[in-house]
C-alpha cells in the first residue's frame, strides 16, 4: 500500500508518495497533463542534470549557496545525469507552462535526493529547497533552453556519426559499382546511360552536404542563456555567477558553450531550434528521395526494373509466399515523413512565441529530439541492413542500355536534333534499334556508330566521334 | 500625362488619378502593400459585386438608402460583377487589414461609378459616399467573408464539373481495360495478377469520394454573416435589413444562402475555409498518387514497366531526340504540391484568428481560391490530354504476369505457406517458373496447376482449385 | 537466464525467448526497426484482436479451418483484445513493410497462445501455424487497414464524448456570462462592445461544427476491405468467407461495418485516414485560436487585459513567486501544433501510396491515432481545469467599454462616417470621451447619446436611436 | 487579324502567330498547361538570358558554333536578359516537364530574335535552330537549374539589402527606447521589468542571425551544373566547353559561380533549394513572432496594452470611424504564412525527385522565388511604414511596471521563494502593492525596498540589495 507525505505550495496541498523523489509540483503537473503518456526524452533529463550541477557549483563559487548544500546538489545532479533517477521524471512530454514542470520535476528530484544524502527525510525542504537552493539564480526560462541545447547537441553528435558511417558505405558502393553500366532515367523515361557507381556517388555527395548543414546548424546551440533568469535581463543572477555557470557547464559537458551576446534575445527566440529542425527536414527529404530510388531500382524480381538487390531482411507478406520487400527503404521513407511533420510542429511552436518567452517549448523539443533520434536510428539500420549488402544485376543493367533508344542522344551532334528525333521515333514505334536504322539509312557507318555509341564513354563528358564530326 | 484629383480621409490627403474609379483608400493600400504583384482573384471582385448589390437593395427596402442612390449603386455593382471594372481592382492579393482594402476598393469603385451614372464627377462623395452609402450597414467583416463564400462556391462548382468529367473518363477506361491482365504490385514488388480496368476503377472510386467530400465541404459556406457588421453583434444593422440582404443575395446569386445561426461565431471563425481547403488537400493527395502510378506504369519505353502509353503532348527533351515525357501527370503532381502548401498557409492563417476577427483573411483566401482554380484547370487538361487517350500494352502486360513468381500465392491454400515459400524462393533464385518446379517436385499435377494458375481467375475473390483441395 | 527456442522461415533461423508468445517474424522486425522505441498504439492491438477473431469464425463457417483450431484462435484473440498480451506486441510503431510486422506479431502471439491452449509447446507451428491458420484468407493488406479502422473509430468515440462535454461546458459559460459586457476587439484594437457570453457561444458553435465534421469523417471508416487479401482482388478468399468475416466483425465490435464496394480501391487508397486527420486538424486550429483568446483575455493580472480568470492549476514560475500561468490553454496550443504536424505526416504518407498498396501505413496510423488520443486527453483536462472554473472580472470589463472610443460606431448612422471619424480621432488624441466631445460640439444631445450609447443595446442587431434619425 | 506561320516537330505541326518570337514548343506548352495564369518569374527569364549567352560564347570558343551564329545568339540573349522580350515568355509558372517548356521557350525566342538579326524570317530554323544551336551542348536539366541559381541569388541579394535596412531600423529603435521601462511578460502574464530598447535589440539580433543564415544558404547555389546535359554525365558536352561556359557565366553575371564537383549529383538533387527555402521559413517564423509582438504592444488605444504606437497608414475600418489597425504587421504575418506554405510545397517537390532528375522544378522554383520576392517586398514596407515611425507611450509603460506584482521577484533572494510567494498572492488578491505589504509585515524596510525595487536595476543582471543580504 502506497503511503504518502503531504507537501504544499501557494496554491494548496498535495499528497506525494512517501518514497518519491519528485514532489508537489510534479504531482500537479502529472494531474494537469495526462496527454501523450510519454515521459521527457532521456536526453532532456541528462541536460537538466548537467545544468543543475553547473548552477550549484557557480552558486557556491559566488557565495550564494553553502558548500555543504552545493555538494549535495552536485552529487544528486550527477546521479540524475547518469540516468539513475529516470523513473522519477514523470511529467508528460507535452505540457503547458513552458517547461516549468520539467524544471520543477528536476528541482524536486535533485532536492530530495540531496536532502536524503544530507541525512534528512524527503520533503524536508527547510533543509534544502527545490526553488530556493536547487533553482538558485535560475529560471525555467534559462535552464530549460540550456538543457535543450545540451540534449540536441548530444543527439546531433550521434546523428553525425550515423551520417559519416552511411557516407562511407555509399563511398564503398561508388567504388564497387563504378563499372556497372545502366540506363539513366529522367521523368521515369529512358534517358542516356549512366554508371551505378555515379548514382551511389550522388547519394554520397548530398549526404555530405547534409552533414555540413547539420554541423552548421549546431553553431547557434553553443550559445546559451544561463543567467538570463525570467526574461533575459538577468534579474537575481549576479554577473560573476553567470560567468561561472557557463564555465562549469563547459567543463562538465566538454562542449564549447558560451554566454549568449544578448540574453533577452536568447530567452525569447527559438530560431536555433527551427534552424536545426530545418536541416533535419532537408536531410529527411534527401533520404526519402534516395530510399525511393533504391526501392524503384530493386523493383521486381521479374516485372520491375530489377537493377539492384537489397538484402532480404524479413518475409514480406503474410499471404504471398517468398515475397521480400524493401523494408529498410520503406522505414526510411516513413522516418522522413515523421521528420517533415515534426518540423511542421516545431515551426508552428516557434512562431507562437510571444514577447519575452516562447511557452511552446515542450512540444517543440519533443518533436526536435524525436527527429534527431529517429534519423540516427534509421540511418544506422538502413546502412547496415540495406546499403552495405546491396548488389547489382550487372548483366540485366547492361542489356537494358543496349536495347534502349536513349543512346540516340549521342548521335545528336552528328546529325542534328531534328534528324535524330525522326530516327528515335521510328525506333520506338517499330521496336528496331537505333543502330540498325542509322545503318540502313546510311546516316552513319558501322564504324562511326561503334565509336559514337560506346555506352561507357557516354557516361563521361565529351562528344563521342567529335574528331570526325569536325572534319 | 496623368492628371489627378485630391481625396482626403481622417489620416490626410492623397492624389488619385482623375480617371480612376478607385479612390484614396485604394491608393493608400497600393502604397502600403506592394507584395505579390497579383490583383485579387477575379471571383472575389465578382463576389463583392453581388454583395454590394444585395446590400443596396436591402438598405433601400428598409428605408436606409434613398431609391435613387440605391439604383445607382445597384447598377454600378452589376457592372462590377460582370467584370467591367476588373482593372480598377488594384490592391494586392496579400495585404494587411483583414480585407478592408478589398472592401474599400469595391466601395470606391462602385461609389464613383454610381456618382458618374448620377451625372456627377468622380470623387464627389457628398453626392454618394463609399462608406456611408455603398457600405451602409456593412463592415469588411461581413462583406468580405460573404464575398469569399460566393467566390469559393462558384469556383467549387467548376471543380465539381471537372471532377465529374474525369470520373467519367476513368469509368470509360475501366470498361476499356477490363480484360487487360497485368501484374499487381505491392511495395513495388511483384505481387499477384490484377486487371488494368480494376486499377482504373480504383482511381474512379476515390475521385467519387473526393467529389462527395467537396460537396459536403460547401455546406457551411452557404451560411453567411451579412448583417454581422463589425464583430458579429449586428450593431448598425437593422434586423429587417439582415433578413432582406440575405434574401436578395439568394435571388441574385441563385444560391441557397442563409443567415448564420450565430453572427458572432460566423464573423470570427474561419473553419468553413479550412474545411474546404482540407478537402482540396485530400483530393490533391489522391491525384498525386494517381499521377505517380500512371507515370510509373508508362515508364519506358524500353527499360521501364511499359504497361500503358500516354498521349504524346510535346517533345520531352531539348537534348534527347524523340523523348516524350508524362508531362500531364507531372503537372498534376505539381498542382498537388501547390495545393498541399496552400493548405498549410490556409491552416496557419486560420489559426491566427484573434478574438472577434481573423485578420489573416487575404492570404487565406488567396491560397484557397488558387487551390480551387489550379485543381479545376489541372483536372481538365489531365483528363483531356492524358486519361482519355491512354492505351495499354496488352501483350506485354500479359507476358509479365506469366513470367512472374507472385502467382505462387494461388498455390498457397493447397500446399501451405511454408512449402509455397520454398518453391517461390527457388523460382526467384534459379529463374525457373513456379509451374515447372511444382511439376518437377510432384507437388501438383499439370491439370491442377492449369486450374489454380488461371491468371484471370486470380483477379477475383475465390480459391482456385478449392474443389479438389477439400476432397 | 533467458532460454530460447529456435524458429525458422524461408530467410533463415532466429532464436526466440522460450517464454515469448511472439515468434521469429517479430524478432526480425525488432531487429530491423529500432526506431522510435514506442510499441504499437494499444488500440491497434485491440483492432487485430477483433480482426483475427472474426476471421477465424468466418474461416470455420466456410469450412476452411477445423473447429478446434478455430476455437483456440478465437479464444486467444479475445485475450489479445482484452489487453492480456499487450507486452508481447513489441514491434516498433514506425516500421517498414506496410504493417506486415504488426500482422505477423499478431499472428504469432495468437498462434502460440492458441497452441498453448491446445496443450502444445509454443513454437510448434505444425499444430497451428501463424500464417496458414491464424492468417487464413487474410493479408496484412486487409487486416491492418481493418484494425486501423476499428482503432480509429474507438478513439474517435472517446473524442466525440470529450467534445460533447466541452460543448456543454461552454454552453454553461454562455449562460453564466450572458450579461458580462466587454469590449469587442478586431485587429487587437478596440472595436465595439460585445458580451462575454457571446464569445463563449462562438466557441461552442465552432466546436459543434467540429463534432459534426468528426462524425462525418467516420463514414468512410465503416467501409472495410476484409477479403481483399493481397491487392484487393480477393485471391484466396472465398466470397462466402468475405461476407461472413464482415458480419462477424460487426457482431463482435458492435459497429456497423460493411464490405467496401470495391476492394481494390479500398486496399490502395488511404483517403479515409487523410479525411479524418484533416478534420482533426481543423478542430486543432479552432482549439488553438480559442486557447489563444483565453490566454489573452486572462492576461495580467495587472498589466494585461485581465477580463477573465482561469483556475490556478500550478505555480507558474520557478523564480517569480506567486505567478500563475494559463497552462491548460498552453497545453491545448501545443496539442494543436502536434496535431497539425501529425496531419502533415499523414498527408505525406498518404501521397506516397503506389499502385496496389500504400506501404507507409505504420507512420500514418502512428500519427493519426496519436492525434485522436492527445485531442481527447487535452480536451478533457482543458474543460475540467480551465473552462469550467473560469470566471469574469465583470466590473473591469464594463469600465473598459465605458472608456473606449469604439462606441463611436453607434453614432455613425446619425452623423455619417466622416464626421464620426473626426470625433473619434479627437477622442483618441486628447484622451477625452466621445460623449463629451459630441455634447461640446452640439452634435447630439445628452438624451440622444444616452440612447445611442447604451452599451448593451450595441451588442444586438439594430440602429440605436433609429427613431429620431429618420424623423 | 492574327496571321500565322506553321512550325513542326516530331509530334506534328502547330500554328504560331507570325509576329511571335516564341515557336511551336511554346505553343504546345501553353495548350498543355493553362494552370495558374502566371508567367514565369521575371528573374527566371533573366536567368535564361545569362545562361544562353554564356553557352553561345563557350560553344563559339570550342568551335562548336559558328561565330556569326554565336554573335546573333549572344545579342538576342542580351535583349532577353534586359527584359526586352518578357512578353514572349508565356508558358505557365506551373507546368509538367521539369522546366523543358521554359527552356524551349527561351531557345525559341532567342533563336527567332537571332534569326531576325541575321536578316531572315522568324521560323526559318534551317538558318539557326532553337535546339541544335541555341541549346547546343545543353539540356533543360542543366540550363534550368542554372537559371534558377542565378534568379535565386539575385533575389536573395535584394532580400539581404532589405534585411540589413530593417536591422538598422531596429538598432535605431534600440537606442531610442533604451530608457523606456516597461513590464516584461511571459505566458502573457506580468513577469519582471524590461526596457523597450532591450526588446528591440532582441528583434535586431534574431534578424542578424537570419541574415547570416540567408548568406550561408547561398553557398551551395554558386555551384552550378552547366555541362551536365541530360543526366549529369556530360554527354555531348566537351570538357573544354564546360570549363568555358562556367567562366563566361561568372563574367557576365559577376557572381562567383563554379562547376559542381559532381554533375550527376548536381543534376538530381535539389537540396540547395530546400536549404534556401528553409532559411526563408525560419526568417518568416521570426518575423511573424515579431509582428505579433508589435501588434500586441500597440493594442488599444484604450483597452489594450497600449505600450507603443505604430504609424497610421490607412483607415482601419469601413464601419468603425477613426479606427486604425496595425496593417503593416498584419501583412508581415500573412507573408510569413505564405512563405511557410511555400516551403511546404518546395519540400514536397524536392522529395519527389526520382533517379537522375527532379521533374518538379517548376512548382518548386515558383514557390521559392515567390518567397524571396514577398519577403523582400514585405520587409521594405514594414520597415518604412511601421518600424521607423514607431513610438512609445513612456509614461503608461512606467505606470504599469509600478503597479505590477512581478517585481516581487527581486525580493525573492532576500526572503526566499516561499515567503515571497505568499506576499505576491496577497498582493494579487487584495489589489495592494508588494511594497506596502512588505512594510506592513516588517519584512523589509522602506530603505531596503527602495534599493531592491529599483525597476531600472531590475533590467540588468544582479541581485539588488545583495550587499545587505550577505551581511
Amino acid at each position: 500500500m502506497t503511503t504518502y507525505r503531504t507537501e504544499q505550495d501557494y496554491i494548496g496541498e498535495k499528497k506525494v508518495p512517501k518514497e518519491a523523489y519528485y514532489g508537489i509540483q510534479t504531482v500537479r503537473a502529472v494531474e494537469n497533463f495526462p496527454i501523450t503518456g510519454y515521459p521527457p526524452h532521456k536526453e532532456i533529463i541528462r541536460g537538466f542534470g548537467f545544468v543543475k550541477k553547473a548552477a550549484a557549483l557557480a552558486n557556491r563559487d559566488v557565495g550564494g549557496l553553502h558548500p555543504d548544500l552545493a555538494e549535495a546538489i552536485v552529487e544528486a545532479s550527477e546521479e540524475v545525469l547518469n540516468g539513475d533517477f529516470d523513473s522519477e521524471f514523470i511529467v508528460d512530454a507535452i505540457q503547458g507552462g513552458a517547461g516549468t514542470s520539467f524544471n520543477m520535476n528536476a528541482n524536486e528530484v535533485i532536492a530530495n535526493r540531496a536532502i536524503e544524502r544530507l541525512g534528512y527525510e524527503k520533503g524536508d525542504y527547510a533543509r534544502l529547497s527545490p526553488n530556493t537552493h536547487v533553482n538558485m539564480a535560475q529560471s525555467t526560462n534559462d535552464t530549460f533552453p540550456t538543457a535543450i541545447h545540451i540534449a540536441s547537441i548530444r543527439l546531433a553528435q550521434g546523428l553525425e556519426k550515423a551520417l559519416k558511417d552511411i557516407i562511407e558505405a555509399f563511398k564503398e558502393k561508388e567504388r564497387a559499382f563504378d563499372d556497372v553500366l545502366k540506363m539513366g532515367r529522367t521523368h521515369l523515361q529512358d534517358a542516356v546511360p549512366i554508371r551505378l557507381g555515379q548514382e551511389m556517388g550522388a547519394y554520397r555527395r548530398v549526404l555530405e552536404r547534409d552533414l555540413k548543414r547539420l554541423r552548421r546548424s549546431l553553431d547557434h546551440l553553443y550559445s546559451i542563456n544561463m543567467g538570463a533568469t525570467a526574461v533575459g535581463t538577468g534579474l537575481n543572477a549576479q554577473p560573476e555567477y553567470i560567468k561561472k555557470v557557463t564555465e562549469h557547464l563547459c567543463d562538465i559537458t566538454e562542449m564549447p558553450f558560451y554566454q549568449a551576446d544578448d540574453l533577452v534575445d536568447a530567452t525569447q527566440n527559438t530560431d536555433a531550434y527551427t534552424e536545426l529542425s530545418s536541416s533535419l527536414k532537408v536531410l529527411a527529404i534527401n533520404l526519402s528521395k534516395m530510399a525511393n530510388d533504391l526501392r524503384m531500382m530493386s523493383s521486381g524480381p521479374r516485372t520491375g526494373l530489377n537493377e539492384i538487390n537489397l538484402p532480404s531482411r524479413q518475409p514480406g507478406s503474410s499471404i504471398m509466399p517468398g515475397k521480400v520487400n524493401p523494408v529498410m527503404c520503406e522505414v526510411i521513407n516513413q522516418i522522413s515523413f515523421q521528420v517533415m511533420g515534426n518540423d511542421q510542429t516545431v515551426s508552428a511552436a516557434s512562431e507562437a512565441g510571444q514577447l519575452e518567452l516562447n511557452v511552446m517549448g515542450p512540444v517543440l523539443v519533443f518533436n526536435l529530439l524525436e527527429s534527431l533520434s529517429v534519423l540516427q536510428n534509421g540511418l544506422n539500420v538502413f546502412r547496415e541492413y540495406a546499403v552495405e549488402g546491396m548488389n547489382a544485376n550487372v548483366e540485366h543493367c547492361r542489356e537494358m542500355v543496349e536495347q534502349s533508344v536513349g543512346i540516340i542522344t549521342a548521335i545528336n551532334p552528328h546529325v542534328g536534333y531534328e534528324t535524330a528525333s525522326r530516327i528515335a521515333r521510328e525506333a520506338i514505334e517499330t521496336g528496331r534499334s537505333v543502330r540498325e536504322i542509322c545503318i540502313e539509312r546510311s546516316i552513319l557507318t558501322k564504324k562511326e556508330l561503334d565509336e559514337i555509341l560506346d555506352a561507357k564513354e557516354m557516361t563521361k563528358p565529351g562528344i563521342a566521334g567529335a574528331h570526325f564530326m569536325y572534319q
